[in-house]
């Protein structure tokens, strides 16, 4: 059967470099089929459906919108909001009123879980509507997915980030921690690991939420590191945890701001830099330690995005349009890798999606829980694009000493 | 008087995007000169030259030198030493030992004041030797320049970044900190303004180490911004002072490190940020507040560079090789504002620069104190370069409500 109506748009959670491209992707592509009669986009995710804050995109120019895909974070807004119940039944009278039969939701596996919900609402009512996720996420942790649109871009920044804080601290060397993004999910840290070239370059050492994070480890790891190269620089994760699965940071910080989704605030402050940097300059007796948090540079920053990552997450928004139109089915849209390097694209149910978070897998993590292996280097590398900067040394030789020998 | 001999090269302080650029001016400059017997160069700025670690920087290829200039952070490695009088005679020996005629510093104002220290103590000498100091300093403070290498770079940076971080803002309103470097001048804190494209973008409230800082009206003016926008983006320089000029940190901070030069460490901690972001929660009730402290990000991020600066930069490496060799002359050298725009190079007495500090002139700050003006986005306008990514939004009009009115 085909439904014949309109499409609506949203973009949930945290933005990416790349989210836009996925919007381009779907709205230019639906706009092809004679089924959709308009094009809409909802501001602010779930929320503008709730307040009938809709964006008529078939009236949208596609030279600008292919302006719109190249800027990060999403172009229609976004939101936190989770619905339940209630707040499905009040998006449902408004799908219904605007004649919405084809919904996609550009997002996180939080946002997986909303498409499914509404889904799931879809079926029990007498509203016909298909509702597909498109995959986005920094974090990388979406199951089923080799990786998810707008990872590379970050992946990417985070590399160049620790490039430059690797030439810096050779430069003026002491201990540097850099902390990351990463609740659960430890890709966008273990992506640092790229910016390693030579073999006393930094990151040093990558701690991930994946492995218990000990203190007297952590600075065994950091004394042994200084000891031989005279300079430490650590990459963290923002969530690793103890092995009570409680985040390191939770025992410096008591007031703990919580989102919407009950998830513990671990971004937007500098606690477990300054926590960890402070028990180095304690226990180790070293005294130039920095931190830096990275916080909201690396998913936003304008004029660092990978080029695969751009690509992939058009084509994601496009695939969705045409699998949702031509073939009228629901579900999530996925990235499988299929050679080095190439991808295919799948529809997947979306129970198998939301709620669930992949981790870094065991051979992606060394043994002693304070790296990556070389199989993470051969995973991250084709995401990251096709022009990473290169990094170029002086290779002049020493001139003898005359006074000191 | 012709000087016969050997160039020597050193870099100092904290390292810039651009300051290879310098470097590779200077060497591939003076290796044209007759005179010129040998370029060397210092590994980690006076230290080196005190342990005779020399490159020799005449068999570096132009090819990779051409390479390294295009990497960011100090390619000779760096150094915070500032040389006594002990450390100056003991400089001396190896000076004469290896021939050193020529000796160029790239620095901010505590390389200026190296440079002009061994001149001093050159003119007391009997062994000639001509020292030059070429500019460099994200934090733009050095007296006489209208801008500094290195600066247009950092600030492109900043600027990047807030265009991203209103962007992530807009999509998920609250209030956000950027915490950027600048201990006693403003103008890379200022550069935040060139992310402000549209009335209601931010950010919107800057605040310069130039102005008196003041908790309530710094959360006045959070409050009127927010109440407005419905959220609000600050971008504040480490070095905020109170009435009594001591940094709005140590307040907070009890225990401070001091590097060399007796300067407190305002960088490399997150305490400012989450300072000010626990007063607006706890005084405002404001839920959402993140802060972000820049730190080494914005000095030596790969990939993020101005051509204006990266030209400059490698002209007052050229200017400063030719005019030492083929006039003998020792000095600082400056670069000056001409038109709109163009720039001149002249070299200037060493005491007219060193040990001085650029604040941000008074036509740049707005008379509230909490933003820059028109004449600041106009002088730095130029500085970050020809390619400043463009931000699009969508221009889509509103669908009519249907349920809702």
């Amino acid at each position: 059967m085909e439904l014949n109506g309109n499409i609506l748009i949203a973009q949930g959670g945290g933005p990416t470099a790349v989210i836009n491209q996925s919007l381009a992707g779907v709205v230019l592509e639906s706009r092809k089929f004679m089924q959709v009669s308009r094009v809409y986009g909802a501001l602010n995710g779930v929320c503008g459906i709730l307040n009938e804050d809709f964006l008529d995109l078939s009236q949208e120019s596609s030279s600008n919108l292919e302006q719109v895909a190249l800027t990060p974070s999403s172009a229609l807004w976004s939101t936190r909001d989770k619905p339940d119940g209630k707040y499905c039944t009040e998006m449902f009278q408004v799908l219904k009123a605007h004649n919405i039969r084809y919904f996609f939701y550009i997002g996180g596996n939080d946002s997986a879980d909303t498409v499914h919900i509404i889904n799931e609402h879809a079926r029990q009512s007498d509203f016909e509507i298909k509702a597909i996720h498109i995959p986005k996420t920094i974090d990388n942790d979406l199951v089923l997915n080799d990786h998810t649109p707008g990872y590379g871009s970050a992946a990417r920044f985070v590399a160049q980030a620790f490039m430059g804080i690797n030439l810096d601290n050779k430069s003026l060397p002491g201990v540097y921690i850099g902390v990351v993004m990463g609740r659960h999910a430890g890709f966008l840290t273990a992506a640092a690991s790229m910016a390693k070239q030579k073999p006393d370059d930094g990151p040093h050492l990558i701690y991930l939420p994946e492995r218990v994070f000990k203190m007297e480890n952590f600075l065994y790891d950091v004394k042994n590191t200084y000891d031989k190269y005279g300079r430490c620089i650590i990459a963290i994760s923002e969530g690793v945890q103890d092995e009570f699965k409680k985040p390191i940071v939770t025992s410096l910080y008591n007031q703990i701001a919580k989102d919407a989704h009950g998830n513990i605030q671990l971004s937007g402050n500098g606690s477990l830099g300054d926590l960890l940097a402070n028990e180095i300059k304690d226990k180790l007796k070293i005294n130039r330690v920095r931190s830096d948090t990275f916080g909201y540079l690396q998913r936003s920053f304008v004029g660092c995005v990978s080029d695969i990552d751009q690509k992939e997450a058009r084509i994601v928004g496009e695939k969705a349009a045409r699998l949702a139109v031509l073939y009228n089915v629901n579900g999530s849209l996925t990235i499988e890798r299929t050679g080095s390097y190439s991808v295919d694209y799948k529809l997947r149910p979306l129970q198998e999606i939301a709620r669930k978070t992949k981790y870094m897998p065991d051979e992606f993590i060394n043994s002693e829980g304070n790296n990556v292996t070389n199989a993470f280097r051969e995973y991250v590398r084709p995401l990251l694009g096709s022009t990473l900067p290169a990094i170029h040394h002086l290779q002049a030789p020493r001139v003898p000493k005359i006074l000191r020998f």
